[in-house]
């Protein structure tokens, strides 16, 4: 899950920290003059100027019956017309020939340039544009007639069936200078901002010019040119490209250039303010100084280059008066200070230590209290309702999932019902008191395995494990209010992407294990029986006649050991099922009485079932099938598909799978005991005291599994206005343990990807936004209502838990396995682990590839899956409990990889840890900067679309 | 599967028909300066330059320790030195800013140019170079030293891990002239054909001058410049760019625009053959006229573009006295021209009717002896052994799952062993005398689809079906005849795209519709056992002690009617397995016991895995990982992996899964009959004259699935030199049905995707390739050897037969569905079809669409899927047997169809059928070329990389 807008936003965050409202954010990215960096072109306060739709009308059919057809258009990217088709081509980066630029050039240069043109129509603007010298009157009247004349547009209406104008007639009139129906209804309208105005080129060969003519005009005031373009726009540039027939098919390419020009925000930025031809021509050049050159022969000029995922900056090509008056703040960072950036950010302010006891906290409080009110009234908005619903379906899939794993793992000491109940109090207490109120409180991963060894330590022990635990909850809830007064959250920026994913990893890893080895487990409880395994002995004997068992004698036992040799003698007997036998009174005798065939297999299948939906349900996402709605919320709701179609297929099948245990009535899964839980049970009083132990392991768990969630939420890219409240998290989650504890539910901390599903799905994104251009991203909604919103309806789901029973543990075990997957893939460390198995040659161009060598690479990742391997054969011990302490030995490991890596190596492959990060100059933690020392190494490093940086611990 | 080089030898088929050695063709497209379409340029006699190798080495390190290094080469694409990583970047598309060009050429201008420069060693050269007026001999001392310094190279030896050139003494002396044995070694010199040369561009900032200095020579004579280039490859340009360091970077992007102006091979041309400083700026003038330029703030200039899948052809870029005097024949070609070039030459000269009984036959033969000694000799080439590998475990494969499924359908009227034999005697026999050797016979889905209707028709009316069918077989053989005879084969030019689509896409829907239905069957064979179902009664039943059967009393039959109700009362039992119980004299009673538990469902994962499996090894071929050689192993034997990992796992776990039905002996499947199948058998003599009807409906089965593989094999594309024999092949087969026929052997045509897997495996390609360049296709090794050594090999393996029991049914129809789901996904309607579920805007962005309105394009899918529907319809009446009339059938709906498309949109979508070709002036066929009447939409076509074009049917 990765939100865009990563780097981009870097500059910025300091500025952000003020509330802002929406309209302040501008029109996005794209169309205002500085680019993707809009916001800090706001501090710049670079003059914006209105965005531009560039239309070329193309002159056809001559000699014979001449028209207008627009052939082209432009926003950022250009989309042609697809004559055939009758359709518009995918938006694509414009490319044209040099010459085609160096003719346009001459052609301007030796042309009408009028700027300021005080036209008010198209009638107007025609009479000032035929006033050229060369022209006979004669000709001028043709030429008014023609530029009068309607153009044909191709106006795609939503409805995929593409409709041409439905009006054809070709005479010139006055009415016809008021914009038509069609062009009110063009549906592209909509995605302009107010404000916006167009551009028009007009190109074509016309057999009675003797001299190729070229005008260039901006008008004073932008004036709708009647039906000129397809979008009722206003219409700031006009220019005109004609000439005698001998040029071919260069007017249309001279057109193209032109509106490839005016697409440009530079080139655009200096025509708005020329004064004279002089600077026409000026900004023209200034353009061909920065293209790039594709040489011929390497490349098909026609092929069409699909839209960057990012535009470069525009900052580097602000007209260099700005630039020099703007001085440093302009200066680019070079990559090693964006990547220190991250970590410095994340750990400013709500990282810096004051020093007072609890004064992390109660800065927290501070901070947070002045944004409360805002938090309630920000959720009234239409999205925040499929928020909701989004994160409602995600949250009781969670605590289904987790609840019968829970339950299936304690022997029912907690359950499903437990789950939606501690879900729902902790969420909604958390939601409404916590310093980052879009963290969704989940049972989580980590603390599921800890409390597997916890039951498994205590049933080895034969401990009363509820009373135990409460202590243990009691006993993590001090520590974790020590670690909230001694600011221990500060540490958290030792936690580095070696740390997070070595935690991520090995999550995922018994995730795997668990859920595979879960199915063979099944398989021995519903053994597969073989042709020589005893399948169908299985009789029911009644007592004989006189009321005594009938005799079960077994005449031949020395020949096999197994019932299968007996003779049974003379027996009262039926063949009735096990149940009905027993109704009857008599005794189900023989070997396969209790097995159930069948249902291993079916097991497997709906394992797979849920695994393999769950996967493609989650690749339809980012395939190009269905309408984005459809494919996003069937992705989106991948896990609940897949359960549904297990269920259904379960349901429609009818056999004896192992379902979720679920308790008819609203009670604790555990017969027998009530909802709060005894404080010693029948455990000795010294072992409240012993409890402190596994409670020490258990804080350190709940600490970095609750801080990494912290920190890659609270990451700057985000932009998070109201800030993070790492200490005041800390203390919530420190508050709701022994409450847990004592009501017997399972323990809740931060889970990472449901939370950053939460903020997804409250995304505020710029609307208006060109063909082709991803929308930009605005920020979030940050607000504490949706959450709330979310956790009541987990509540009020408690009372259709009975319906749960109809779900079969083994689709469980499939989206368990999901999880794993999904979690272990989405890491760097996965991706290295691939480049293992991939040569050289087909390595993807990764950017820690071009600056790390690969044998250093697989020596980093060589080193982690050492780890891992060490940490699993730990788990794989008695001593398995202790495993949070092995992971908390990672930070270690990855201080003493600094004498191994040197830092260059380690910022691309990890981050830096703290004081590494002050003690290296600037300048010198790049040494292939000062080699090149230069943009394009630089720019190579901003534009490249990284790999993603969030690590997806498993929720 | 799709070989390339489709388009680019279209005009040179015809006079490709004469036996060329291998290294007349060259070696390799992208290093002539002709691009891709060498084999047009022999007949041009255009004057062919060396292919060159370009290095840019940079001065770094000034003012303290300047050293030379190598940090980026060229041949067609660029790879840039990652200095941090110490390695060498993918190959792309060299892009450079166009200042940098003009730059160079000022300084080029000003600078010093050596042309035809005698130096004969790097002393020599540097003696030359330093001679610039502007030097003082000081500095000329120094520049000397510095130029005569040894550069670093990165030498990437195949061992990934990357290492420095060893030697890095700096001092200039005459003993380092010689080339070093690191540059010998260097595995990219193996990349070079003889006679290539390099180029070295030496540029940097160099304090010590105060005026940029550029130099440019071209040796007369190339010559190995000590270690000045990482290849010993002798060096004939020369390039040296240095000045003071005022320009910053622009040096190393000076040297890079050098290193793209001398890949470029129309500069080269030029340069070469330059002799002043005049014609070395027209041809960098002539460079710029041709470039694209990238607009900037669209594109970063720093993204390196991947190289593309064609290169745009170098003809149109020929210099123009060239061009003008070769005339006409170096016009492009429309793409009308070119569409239609593939069927005309389909049809020339083998499908030229020539008017004589057997007119067609005679000449089949004829052309062919010519080639018979050659189709003997050409096999004797490494290269055969391994697609006689290949290809026989793919026919087993094919004769295995065709064998078991043919077994299954006709009640083991045929079997395995039949389909072992009649593949390796048919094959052989075919390999002998065909008319393209490299056709592979093979049982076909089409035949086992009629095979199967034929045996189900032949038990309904009890008819004995072998006598039957070898009357149908000798029908066949006659009716086959006289298509051979009229030279019927002629009319293959009918089946358009549309009938082939049409063909295949029905027999891939029996395919899967069979494969999944057969499942389902298997699934009432083995029930599953529910809860409520009778399925623990068994018992085994003795005699009394007296002798006599024990009592088996029925005491309640009222409740409930089956067996399961009954009390046995006294019975004298136990609970022995049904096989033992028999052995101790008992008799099993009850209702399970006949039930086999867990097969049904351990058939489906078979099922799911033999086809999941195939799936996955098959897109492994395609995937970055492992060397490409494993890749392409796994991916090439992915049913054979499949099969052989469900067998695996059916061992494994034992179960009694339905096996493959093998004989234990070599004889016929059918118990009880001999190998010869008598004439009338059972039947009535009339029979033998009735089976004439299905006979004709088999015919034009067979000669529509012979046929459309004839012309797909025989298409341009493969640039087979032999030429084809479609009435020749036409014969074999019909000589061949009445032995298979009367031997009880399915029938064999030719299989499209097992032969185009031949020719695939026996492709010759150019190894001297650029990096980043496809290596291109220079034809197939065409001879009988290795078919028949496939075939040869089939028949031993008739012994292995038995060891084939091992494999259960559910692992073959799974590769059944696999066959059919891929055949299905390899033609363009499938493509068509999902375009219905894509909305508009995120559809690919094929050719067809460019062209074809949207709603056009759906009415033709539209169409053809109701004629689909209705072909499935009637496969699924009674009248199912005439579905081959129906096939027939779509050439009349696709005549139909020129009622309702443009010739155009038939163009686009399918192809013109003969008359329609002729009737359409060549200039009109496109109108819209009429329009933008350019190259441009012309190269568009030209280099678009089309829908794969070869319509699989499955065979």
């Amino acid at each position: 899950m990765k939100l865009p807008g990563q780097e981009e936003s870097d500059l910025s965050s300091a500025s952000e920290n003020v509330p802002t409202g929406e309209l302040d954010s501008g029109p996005g990215s794209g169309l205002s003059p500085d680019g993707p960096l809009d916001i800090d072109s706001r501090e710049l306060e670079v003059p914006k100027d209105p965005p531009l739709f560039i239309q070329l009308n193309e002159l056809l059919g001559w000699p014979h019956v001449p028209e207008w057809k627009e052939t082209g258009r432009w926003v950022l990217f250009e989309e042609k017309l697809e004559v055939g088709a009758g359709r518009w081509s995918a938006p694509h980066v414009p490319t044209v020939a040099l010459p085609s630029l160096q003719k346009l050039r001459s052609l301007l240069a030796k042309g009408l340039v009028l700027l300021d043109c005080p036209a008010l129509s198209l009638q107007e603007l025609a009479e000032q544009v035929i006033r050229v010298e060369s022209l006979s009157p004669e000709l001028r009247g043709k030429l008014k007639a023609l530029l009068l004349q309607r153009p044909q547009h191709l106006i795609q209406t939503p409805c995929t069936s593409p409709c041409w104008g439905s009006a054809h007639s070709r005479e010139a009139s006055q009415e016809e200078e008021a914009p038509l129906k069609e062009q009110h209804q063009n549906p592209r309208r909509q995605k302009f901002p107010a404000g916006a105005e167009a551009g028009a080129v007009l190109a074509g060969q016309l057999g009675f010019l003797e001299q190729p003519l070229g005008v260039f005009v901006r008008l004073q005031d932008p004036v709708v040119l009647g039906p000129l373009i397809e979008v009722p726009l206003p219409s700031r540039f006009f220019c005109l490209l004609l000439g005698p027939p001998t040029l071919g098919r260069g007017y249309h390419e001279m057109g193209r250039a032109m509106a490839i020009l005016l697409s440009d925000l530079q080139f655009q930025w200096r025509v708005r303010r020329a004064s004279s031809l002089h600077d026409l021509l000026a900004a023209l050049d200034a353009f061909l100084e920065e293209v790039t050159v594709l040489p011929p022969g390497r490349w098909d000029p026609t092929a069409r280059i699909p839209p960057p995922k990012r535009l470069p900056s525009e900052h580097k090509r602000l007209p260099s008066q700005l630039r020099v008056a703007k001085g440093p703040s302009l200066r680019r960072r070079t990559p090693a200070e964006d990547r220190h950036g991250r970590r410095q950010r994340a750990a400013n302010p709500e990282l810096r230590r004051t020093g007072r006891l609890f004064g992390g906290l109660v800065q927290d409080v501070r901070r947070k209290a002045s944004w409360y009110p805002s938090d309630f009234l920000d959720a009234l908005h239409p999205q925040c309702f499929s928020a909701v619903l989004y994160i409602y379906l995600a949250t009781i899939t969670n605590a289904i999932t987790f609840g019968g794993l829970l339950g299936e793992a304690t022997d029912g000491a907690q359950g499903v019902l437990e789950s939606f109940l501690g879900t729902a109090v902790t969420g909604a207490a958390f939601c409404l008191t916590a310093g980052q109120p879009l963290t969704i409180l989940s049972s989580t991963g980590p603390v599921l395995v800890f409390e597997r060894l916890l039951f498994s330590f205590s049933r080895d022990h034969s401990l009363d494990y509820l009373p135990f635990r409460l202590w243990v909850g009691i006993w993590v809830a001090i520590f974790c209010l020590v670690l909230v007064a001694t600011e221990a959250s500060v540490l958290v920026r030792y936690f580095t992407r070696f740390t997070e994913e070595g935690f991520c990893a090995l999550i995922s890893l018994i995730f795997i294990y668990d859920a595979v080895g879960k199915m063979l487990t099944l398989t021995r409880a519903y053994p597969i029986q073989r042709p020589g395994s005893p399948t169908y002995g299985c009789l029911c004997q009644y007592p004989d006649p006189g009321g005594n068992e009938s005799q079960w004698t077994s005449t031949n036992p020395k020949d096999r050991d197994d019932i299968l040799s007996m003779d049974l003698g003379l027996v009262n007997a039926s063949l009735l099922p096990p149940p009905e036998c027993a109704q009857r009174g008599g005794h189900p005798r023989g070997p396969s009485c209790h097995t159930v065939p069948d249902v291993a297999f079916f097991s497997i299948l709906l394992f797979l079932t849920s695994f393999l939906f769950a996967m493609a349900l989650k690749h339809i996402k980012t395939s190009r099938f269905f309408p984005s709605v459809v494919r996003k919320m069937l992705g989106d709701f991948s896990s609940v598909l897949a359960i549904l179609l297990g269920c259904g297929l379960d349901a429609f099948l009818g056999l004896a799978t192992p379902k979720l245990m679920v308790p008819r009535e609203f009670k604790p899964t555990l017969p027998g005991r009530g909802w709060l839980v005894s404080p010693f049970g029948a455990n000795p009083w010294w072992l409240s005291v012993a409890a402190a132990l596994p409670a020490l392991l258990l804080s350190i768990l709940i600490f970095m599994d609750q801080q990494i969630t912290g920190v890659i939420l609270n990451r700057a890219e985000y932009r998070l206005r109201k800030g993070a409240g790492f200490h005041l998290d800390l203390f919530c989650v420190a508050v709701l343990m022994p409450l847990t504890s004592a009501l017997g539910l399972p323990w809740y901390v931060s889970a990472t990807v449901i939370s950053l599903a939460h903020m997804d799905s409250l995304r505020r994104e710029s609307r208006a936004c060109a063909p082709g251009e991803a929308p930009s991203f605005l920020g979030i909604r940050e607000q504490r209502l949706t959450g709330l919103a979310v956790f009541i309806l987990t509540g009020i789901s408690i009372f259709l838990a009975p319906i749960l029973k109809f779900i079969p543990m083994p689709l469980l075990y499939g989206i368990f396995l999901y999880m794993g997957v999904t979690a272990i893939s989405s890491i760097q460390f996965t991706k290295r682990v691939q480049l293992l198995l991939i040569p050289a040659k087909h390595q993807p161009d990764l950017l820690f590839l071009r600056h790390v060598p690969l044998s250093r690479v697989h020596l980093f990742t060589a080193i982690q899956l050492a780890c891992l391997g060490l940490l699993w054969i730990i788990k794989s011990t008695p001593a398995a409990i202790i495993f949070p302490i092995m992971l908390l030995g990672l930070v270690g490991v990855r201080k003493a990889l600094e004498w191994v890596f040197s830092p260059q190596e380690l910022l691309w492959l990890d981050e830096l840890m703290p004081e590494k990060e002050r003690s290296i100059p600037e300048s010198g933690v790049e040494p292939e900067c000062s080699f090149s020392g230069s943009d394009s190494e630089d720019s190579e490093l901003m534009y490249q679309p990284k790999a993603p940086e969030i690590n997806i611990s498993v929720n």
